[in-house]
Formats: C-alpha cells, structure tokens, sequence
C-alpha cells in the first residue's frame, strides 16, 4: 500500500464525517426516508453540502450539487448512503452526479433498498466515474438502523426503553413512580421518541399512568413541530380498552392509535413496516410487555435509565419474566454508559 | 491577585500531584497509618522525593529528605498530609525539614490525629519557615478517607459493596450466583480488600457461599503479601457459627475473625476504629446486612459491579428493605462510572 493511499484514506473519512454531520441535521425529521448527507470536495476544499431534510422533499445530493454548482466538475462527492437509481418524487441522483461532471463518489454504504440495492454504484460507474464504497460505514449505518433494518429483514430496529432504580425497580409496590428519574433523562426519552416511526405501549400503562407520548422536547435542534408525530400502538390483548372506555384516555383519544388485540407481537412488528413503514420501534410500557418483547428476542437496543436510588425489595421489579437458572438469564453487551443529570443512561446490545 | 501568584499556585499544584503519586505507592501497605507522599523542589526541579511504605518504617519526609541530601538547603518541600510533630517509632518530620534547611513547606491537608492537628505547621512556622496549606486537598484526602475520618469522628470510612444484575438481583432464587459479574469485577473487589482495615460480612454469607475474603490479586501494584491482612469480622447476632460448626468453613478457621454476636453496627464500627485500629471497613455480605448498614446511615461508599444480565423477577433482590413510600427511598449521588471487563462499576454516595 503506497502513501498516497493512506493520505487518501485518511482524507476520505474526514470528508465522510463531514458529510455525517449534514445527515445528523435531517435525524428526526426524514422518516420514513433514511437520513443521509452529502458534501463535495474539489481540490481538497468542501465546494458543497447538504441533507436530506424530509420525505417530499429533494435528496442530499440534489442541495450538495446546487451548492457546488460549477465547481462540481472534476469534483469528488462523498455520500453517507448510496445515490438512488429510480425516479421517486424526485429523479434519480445517481444521474444528478454523472451530469454534474462529477469526477469521483465515496460512498459509506450500499442502500439495501431492493429499488437501489447497487443500482445507483452500477450507473455511476457505467458513466465512467470512479466509485469507492466502504468509508465509515458503521458510523453511517448508524444514523439509519430502521430502515436499514427493514429493507434488509422486513422487520423493524426495536429499541426497549426502561427507567429504573440502582435496585432494578420501576415503582413503589402501590405504583407511585412519579419522578424516579431527572428532568434531563425524560428530555432524552424525546430524542428517542423522535426517532421512532411508533411508540408501543399497553393498556396496563395507559390505564394506569394515562401517557400522552407525544414528541414536545425543545431540546432535539429541530422545531418539535416538524418532527413527523410517531404513531402510537397499544397492546391491547385483554380488549380492556373498550370504545365506551377509550375516550377516559389521553392516548385514545388520538385518532391514529393502533390496537392490537392479539399476542403475536412478530406479526406486529411486520405489519409496522409493511402497512405503516415504521422502520424504528420505541418500546415504553411495564415490565410485562418489556419482558414479552425481551424473552421473544425481538429487542435490538435496551436502554436503561437508571436513577441512583433505592426502592426496595416489594417495589415493582423491571421484568417480568422468570428463567429458571443463571444459563436462561438474558445478557447484554454494555455499548454506551452516561451520566444525564444525576442518573445514568446504559444503552446495550442483547448477546 | 499578580502573575507571579498565579504561577506559583500552578506549579504548587503540578509538585502536589507529583507528592500524591509518591502517597499512592503505599496505599495498600501502610496501614494503620495514612499513604503519604514528599516531593523536595530546588529551583523548579524536583531534587528528592519519597513514600511511607509500611507501619514502623521511616514516614516520607525522612526518604525525600534523604534522596535530596545537601540540595534540602533552601528547597521548598511538597508533603500530602501535614508533617508530624510527635516522636513517635521515628523522631518529628517537623523537626527533620527544619534541619535540613528547608525554606518553604506546602502541605495538602492538616493532620487531624490528634497527635498532630496543626502541631507540625506551628513548629515549622516558628523556625521561620513559610508554610502553605491546602494545596490539592481533596485529591490528596482521597487516599485516606478511613484514617481521616476516624480521626476527627471516632469512625470509621464504610464501603458497602454490592455484585448485581441489571435488574438489581444478586442471585437466582435457587441461591445460584456464581460468575455474575466478571473477572475483571472480581479483581477489582481486591484493591478494595487491600485498602481496607477489616471486612465485615454476616453468618449467612459464611454458612451459603463460605468465602476467603483475603487479598489475593496480583494487580495491585506491590506483592500480595505486603498488604496487611484485613481482619474479617462476622455478623452473628442469632450466634448460628457455634464452636462445633465452625471449623466448616474456611473464615471460621482464622484466628483472627471477630464475631458480633448483638445488633448494635454502631458499636462495632467504634470498637473497630478504637480497638482495632480498622478505619476503612469493606461489608460484603447479603441483602439483608447490606440493608441494615444503608438504613442506619452507616454507608459512607456504595460501589455497585453490574453485570449487563436480567435475572427476573423471583431472583434475589440486592436489598431487604421496604420504603413505605417514594419520599423515604434512599437516594445517592454517582461518583464514578466505569467498564471493567463486560460490566459496570458505579461508585456512589449516599445523599
Ligand atoms: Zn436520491
Ligand atoms: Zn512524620
């Protein structure tokens, strides 16, 4: 490997991450299109940038290249996924890039997207322009986790969300849990929530705490308002919820709530991404449905905030599921520990 | 405030750091007596420096003093803990910087021991020497948490230590508890063994898992067999480890264990720090004694290993205790929060 090749790895990745930081800035409001961010280089110098902000709307390469205008030609344009080959709302960017006169694309990963799916790579090159794929690929790819999900498996990303004590207990046994973790750790839980094409609770958690789980942070750096309102689905296996009851609930009265009254919770997860392309599920309900999602292994992501405190041994325990040796116990690999105000946040992978 | 202020307290606290390395070479070996480091500085270079190593050897003014020889005379001399003022097995440091000329003494903190308690600065100043106190303070009180504490309240440092799932469960209900956390927790539970006067476990503990508790690591950074061997103290108010039953397990076979056959914790911490010489007492013991050390306020350090696991809901809990309502939960402030291996260590005090 010669060191030209090193120096030009090194400055393709900081390109990369340049063109990442655009996809950050459409995060929360692309869905159910993936988030993506392009940016072109000439002659070492960023001549262009831009993101997809929103489905309806034109694609990162589309802003890049009007940013660039003639100073595409010649010029290299780094991608944080791979540009589309069919015309959708909007014509194909692959086609974009080749009459821009651009001369070379980097690219973090291929669009598993059975309408692109190394299409957009198949086109550029037949034009005759040098296409890397490979550059930050795992950072990239983790902007995107439910679509990327869904267009490779038809299921969705499944994060699980439970706050909790030092002593792993959700609430006092009478149910009294009103501010167990900080003001800082329920903002974080809107971030989540943005994320999310749905929201799944159950009926036990509406009736008990009546939730609105809507979207109200001001904290995510977009206007709440232009956050697309992630749908809401209550299990609702026992049909406590009846129509005649529906209206007590902040939740039910929503017009978009989805009940699903049986127990297959795969079927679920499938119908949310074929019917509804709901690619990112947010799991916020009790201990018994945490740990029906848990034992059936349909959670990608567990994340825990825990406050430092102590509830006690008769305080409401955060799953619900009972193996009967430490060989059954459910294990995780810890990815990422925080402090949000005083307590924690642990976001794990289940092994 | 000038310039030249602010440039010494700089370099005071850089030669401070320097002092508390020095103290950290002897933190696991001079108990009773406090870890404490000397740095002697000439012209901004550091011309002698030197740790107390272990009851009955030289304190560490004697070493530094000792290293710098002739280059004492005029040098400014940085001590972690006041210098003594007493004759002891060793004649006052006091009394030694003094006669070696020194110009100027920083010291981090005073000594509280009664012995001391500003003695030391006194017998300096009126030598004519320039004294500095309070340089580092805290960082340098952090190595001897236990002797200072005793020596201004009669008590002692408690570190309660906890292994535990993520859902707060320390064993299945089986009993089944081995490898929840891991080795790299395990190892870590050694240091602090090794920092820590006595270890105080109960009967339950003794007769279901019949532990060691001694100091067997070999990352330490000083051979096993230099650290003082912690006494064990076990808690048996319903006097279940008769004569006849003892010689089962391997604790009830040392000399050295105590056994504390009433209910009143506070009287054996007393009794541990006045009788014992013990000021940093480690409880590893079960739900149930863990809980009585954290209801009676008795806890000055939780340190929490959790391993990323659920155990369930019929598991162990990590405490026995029953706040009748949110407001008498028992709340802590996190400290620390750190990967050791798969798991996570929490250090946190009670608030
Ligand atoms: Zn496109
Ligand atoms: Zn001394």
């Amino acid at each position: 490997m010669s060191t030209s090749n090193h120096a030009q790895d090194a400055q393709d990745r900081y390109f990369m991450m340049l063109a990442i930081e655009q996809a950050k800035q459409g995060l929360y409001t692309t869905r159910p299109n993936p988030a993506v961010g392009c940016v072109i280089v000439q002659a070492g110098v960023v001549v262009g940038q831009g993101f997809h902000p929103k489905a309806g709307q034109p694609h990162a390469e589309v802003f890049a290249l009007k940013d660039a205008s003639a100073h595409a030609v010649g010029a290299t344009a780094y991608v944080t996924l791979e540009p589309c080959s069919h015309t959708g709302r909007t014509p194909p960017c692959a086609l974009g890039l080749i009459k821009a006169g651009v001369q070379r694309v980097v690219i973090a990963g291929l669009d598993p997207n059975p309408q692109v799916a190394g299409r957009g790579v198949k086109l550029l090159e037949q034009a005759g322009i040098d296409v890397t794929v490979g550059v930050l690929t795992e950072q990239a790819e983790g902007l995107n986790r439910g679509f990327l999900k869904a267009m490779r498996t038809q299921m969705p990303y499944v994060r699980l969300k439970i706050a909790t004590s030092l002593d792993g207990r959700t609430a006092m046994a009478t149910g009294e849990s009103k501010w167990i973790t900080s003001t800082a750790a329920r903002e974080d839980v809107q971030k989540l929530r943005a994320l999310s094409g749905a929201i799944v609770t159950g009926s036990e958690t509406v009736i008990t705490d009546d939730p609105q789980l809507n979207v109200r942070s001001s904290q995510l750096g977009v206007p709440a308002g232009q956050v697309p309102a992630p749908m809401v689905v209550v299990l609702d296996r026992r049909q406590r919820l009846e129509h005649s009851l529906q209206s007590d609930y902040q939740l039910c009265r929503r017009l978009d709530t989805l009940y699903w009254r049986n127990d297959d919770l795969t079927a679920l997860l499938k119908d949310l991404v074929s019917e509804y392309q709901c690619y990112d599920i947010l799991v916020e309900a009790g201990a018994s449905v945490a740990s029906s999602f848990l034992s059936q292994q349909l959670v990608d992501e567990l994340i825990v905030y825990q406050a430092p405190c102590l509830l006690g041994e008769k305080a409401r325990p955060m799953v619900a599921f009972n193996p009967l040796s430490l060989s059954e116990q459910l294990r995780f690999k810890i990815s990422c520990h925080e402090q949000l105000g005083p307590d924690l946040k642990l976001t794990l992978y289940p092994l």
